[in-house]
């Protein structure tokens, strides 16, 4: 591979100069928009060149990095030096648990590092630190996500001033350890379902928490098995009625529950816990399940923001219905989504940079009486390992956006943001974190026996993240939201409403799509055509309405004989085409944004490579759709898949730059394999030679 | 979905009755060939059926149901006998290794299974024991193989009646453990790249082992870190020479090498060995690494079936190169794919019966004011599922078929049977496991949170299966092998040779490809010309001669430039879908021959209906290749589509009578959310409750 001249690639198989022309043009006859920069000549120059860009990495990490890499270099000095607080290879459940424990009190106690004084104040940098702690153990991620933002977050978001005021201190320095029990055995996504009761009882004036029955019991409820004193519990709300019926049932509602003693953590009387036990992984993390006998908490437990019961058992609301109530309590939960779907990035990246270190570094096989060539020289490994980097990028600039979006969001109150960030962090969540697990998978096979290795660590960064694909929303659940929402929007476009930011696209190519596929576009395939943004975006929006206005005729159809849940069921497949379809067309939308404003020509380029192979990558891999309404011709279809594996070939020739530029240090990566000098040496060393 | 009428659902989108009609007539005007059974109405109606079939689980599972049950069921009634054997959820590596040792002496020494006396005369029972072995606990399956397929393969394979007669009665009763040593540091792969060095001494009648440098170490030996005694170290046989150069280089040999003292279990002089540590899974194995400093062993530790040393130094072989002679020593080794193959065609049964039982128990949402229901339901959760469940079938016939040709080919020794058998073993090891490795982390997902807990069995099982992708042949490089093969093959047509036994289908469907294809046929959709095994299989066998073909033209071209090398490389991912392809046709074949054989009616129809679902989905899978091509027109696209979703319900429908019938008892599949019977109650007391 290192002998292969790039020129002959591009002029592989089968050239077409007459197609060319023609295409040439019709390029002068359409002219296309260009981006705008006064560097653009020499932009063009770059991305075209046949030979390897010279990236300048500070500067395209300096483009990368966030508002907060100041706290999150003071998360990994902390950590490094507290080697007694690094989590070791092996380590039994109930050890870790209390490692993961002490971890955090380090962190807050120690290290003066406050997660939960921005999780309002300051979004952007709790979601950084987020990322850094997760970075040292995923395990103390989750643990702080836990008493932070669930825990916390329901005292923030769904209590008011009383409970702030009670609980925020004893939240921030850790004295008041908490849980989210939401989750039930019997239901997760359906949290409608659950069946745990709070009944009023006006003698008292105490809510009575109960579990009907087992499939009630509270379950996976993190910090609950070990270190919990309180918990927010999630309950129908039950108010006793003076008619006929006797109790009235208001809801689901979430109430704090002290769960253990203060002073000598006994758990208190009616409540019985069990450890959920082993898990695939983030065994650091205390997940229990609790069940609930009379227990009697009193009225001012009740988290009453979006509703209220008097000393007398009157409910109140400013919200009119309990469908309302309970869409305001689980909005509040969005900032859950939108931390994992950031942490879901840097677990990606840390994974493609050790495996892409290790594909430079090892060799095997080789040309006849020629030194081996190294593993990222073939193109089956480029093919693993390089639409996986660029999508990493991609995913990148798509979770700031998200994350901006997020805090403009909290400080806004803005109801079409709130609309746009709840589905937007739905579909990025399931997406990224989806797209995620199957990476870790391929960095570990593509790294064949050492990167089996635990010391090599994608088995606990799998096992770890695994998780992420389900809570905080199923991701088959959330990316049915995401339709939902499309469809939504679809009917309005169709009623003159407006669209919300993200969705504003549809307007436009709803009517290109409303046309037919054009047939002389549908032949290009020169390199300018295939990598330009507007092709790459209109292919990426195209599919996607076309996927949104057939899904929603055939819904019409089924819904007439099947009902609504039948006929959404009838199409839950094309559902979930659509919500990822739309999902990709947004992070390609942010990806060509984030191209275009990056100031340094050479960083530019370096991510025009990347954002081009992301394109075009997805197009191939869905190529039958564009085939089957001739969006694409079987020429173009060719040039595409020919352009994607030259594309990899030439992001490969940069991989190790594009990788530097996280800015992952070896404390962080620590595999063997993965560091950036002796890394053979330093392998053997870590078993004992 | 419970209340979907499938009649509405056959009758779905755009009913296209002229199409139908003229590709009915055009049926007349070509008839196809049908199978032969009396019963083949009675079939017709059961698999057009659109009512719910009727399964006999007797009788499908008797047709599945290898010949050697009786030893599978001695094998889990043992260690069923033996709580204290069971390997826990949590266990420290070295109990681990400990623990592993006593459940394999258990296995020979208790329950009198002895393995290794089957690996020569009767490999089917042999594989049938590593399955059930490999249930109880993929360590012991592994730890199991690597004493009696690998290093006892070494002596019955690659030795002689002097090394059988002194090491098989302790290999087979475990008094010597041994390892296989052939995998170095820095070569996994490229097996003729190890650089360890076995120097003959005439003086002292030995050889000398040597490690020359640390890339040279030993790597991921199992046996190694604790148990064994001895090793069957590969390296290069040296022999001294009388002219100018000093020494000669032979090539890659086997030598028998003690390592540690039989009496005291002390390591050996000269012999450093060191635990390869914490791996992602597999835990129960102790790998090491090993290096050598002058180690001697007399001459008559070298296995000489390929090539011996006389007393004065001289070199003698039956086979006239080294090239050959290496072929012929890792010719011995594919027994061990054939085990893989196998036991991760089993290793998916147990997932696909968890994920299936769960998600039939499971009732999550449903339609308004009705009960929830079963999240198998959802269509969603049928694609996830359905086609992996026909995919288990379908790798079931293919792997039995694999066991008895391998089989075969140890009783003839048929120089085309070894071919056949060694690209097959590849292909279906590669191809097979990772199908199953992605399916492991479908499963879990598909689980959702309870799929997390790890007594539910998905984390252990996808750690413990993951490296099945790695050891005994990486699978990218593996298929490699089957393309290489395939490549020959296509040669030999053309100059007029013989086709090995598997290939043979391609003499034919290569004249099919020469030809255009079939602009009318392109259109049929109807449900009969879809389900017919005749279109099925052209299809996929016209995909991987047409890949065949023109990778055969592209690699000609580019070896000009390139080199073959260079060619090679360049047409890397193109050679990789051609091995995939021909595997799926191989599979495909072999269901097709299953379903025909199946003397039960109603088991038939259920076969019939997961071949047709596996070989559908795979057809839509790529569909672009076919549309690009013009081998199937937009509409016959759009009907493949639908049957495939069509036939994913239908599955599901039998779904439990199909995952039965693999008579996995409920001490074999473990997890508490798949028991058979309250499956709920199971799972709250597996915490306490």
């Amino acid at each position: 591979m290192q002998t292969q001249n790039p020129k002959q690639m591009a002029e592989d198989d089968d050239c077409q100069p007459i197609t060319r022309r023609i295409q040439r043009l019709s390029l002068h006859l359409t002219p296309i928009a260009r981006p705008l920069y006064d560097d653009q000549h020499q932009l063009q120059m770059l991305i075209c060149a046949r030979t390897k860009l010279n990236v300048n990495i500070a500067c395209l990490s300096d483009y990368m990095r966030g508002n907060h890499r100041d706290i999150q270099e003071k998360v990994f000095e902390y950590f490094n030096s507290r080697p007694d607080l690094q989590t070791p290879v092996e380590i039994s459940k109930d050890e870790y648990r209390e490692l993961c424990w002490r971890q955090l009190l380090g962190l807050v106690r120690e290290a003066g590092i406050r997660p939960f004084r921005y999780i309002s104040e300051d979004p952007a940098k709790y979601f950084a630190i987020l990322e850094a702690v997760g970075s040292v153990d995923m395990s103390l991620g989750i643990k702080m996500g836990v008493q932070y933002s669930l825990w916390g977050g329901t005292i923030l978001n769904l209590g008011t001033k009383k409970h702030r005021d009670k609980f925020y201190d004893g939240i921030d320095n850790l004295e008041y350890p908490g849980c989210f029990a939401m989750t039930e055995l019997h239901h997760g996504s359906n949290v409608q379902g659950i069946q745990t009761v709070a009944t009023f009882d006006p003698i008292t004036d105490e809510f009575i928490i109960d579990t009907p029955n087992d499939g009630a019991i509270k379950w996976w409820i993190g910090n609950a098995a070990v270190h919990g004193k309180f918990a927010t519990v999630f309950a129908k709300l039950m108010l006793p009625t003076y008619d006929t019926k006797g109790i009235s049932d208001m809801g689901v509602h979430a109430f704090i529950v002290p769960i253990r003693d203060m002073k000598t953590h006994q758990t208190l009387p009616g409540i019985e816990i069990h450890d959920c036990g082993h898990k695939v992984g983030l065994n650091g993390v205390d997940n229990g399940a609790l069940k609930f006998r009379s227990v009697r908490i009193p009225r001012d437990n009740l988290l009453n923001r979006f509703g209220d019961v008097s000393r007398d058992g009157k409910y109140t609301s400013s919200l009119p219905s309990i469908n309302k109530r309970f869409a305001a309590t689980l909005g509040e939960l969005v900032g859950g989504r939108v931390g994992l779907a950031y942490s879901s990035v840097s677990v990606l990246k840390v994974a493609a940079t050790i495996a892409i270190r290790y594909s430079l570094l090892r060799q095997q096989f080789g040309p006849p009486k020629q030194p081996e060539v190294s593993i990222l020289d073939y193109q089956s490994q480029q093919h693993k390992l390089m639409p996986m980097l660029a999508s990493t990028y991609a995913f990148h600039f798509a979770t700031l956006y998200l994350v901006e979006k997020y805090s403009e969001m909290k400080k806004s109150h803005d109801e079409q943001l709130v609309a746009d960030v709840h589905s937007l962090s739905a579909g990025l969540k399931a997406y990224v974190t989806s797209y995620t697990a199957k990476s870790l998978s391929i960095c570990r096979e593509s790294c064949g026996g050492h990167g089996y290795a635990a010391v090599n660590r994608f088995g606990s960064l799998r096992n770890d993240h695994d998780i992420f694909q389900t809570f905080e929303g199923d991701n088959t659940v959330l990316l049915q939201q995401v339709a939902a929402d499309l469809l939504k929007q679809y009917k309005e476009k169709f009623q003159g409403g407006t669209l919300t930011v993200t969705w504003n696209y549809l307007r436009e190519s709803m009517n290109t799509y409303l046309s037919q596929p054009n047939p002389v576009t549908a032949r290009w395939e020169g390199e300018d055509h295939l990598r330009d943004p507007k092709f790459q975006l209109d292919a990426f929006r195209y599919r996607t309405s076309r996927l949104l206005q057939s899904v929603a005729v055939r819904l019409r159809k089924h819904s007439k004989t099947q009902g609504s849940f039948g006929a959404w069921n009838r199409c839950l497949n094309h559902l979930l085409t659509l919500a990822e379809s739309h999902i990709e067309s947004v992070i390609l939308a942010k990806f060509i944004e984030a191209v275009q404003s990056c100031p340094d020509v050479s960083s530019r380029a370096a991510l025009k490579l990347a954002c081009d192979l992301y394109a075009l990558d997805r197009i191939w891999n869905d190529i039958g759709t564009y085939r089957n309404v001739d969006y694409v011709a079987p020429n173009k279809a060719k040039a595409i898949h020919k352009l994607a594996e030259y594309l990899s070939f030439q992001v490969k020739n940069i991989a190790r730059e594009l990788v530097d530029a996280f800015e992952l240090p070896d404390h962080v990566t620590r595999a063997p394999i993965a560091m950036q000098s002796e890394a053979y040496s330093q392998y053997t060393q870590s078993v004992g030679f």
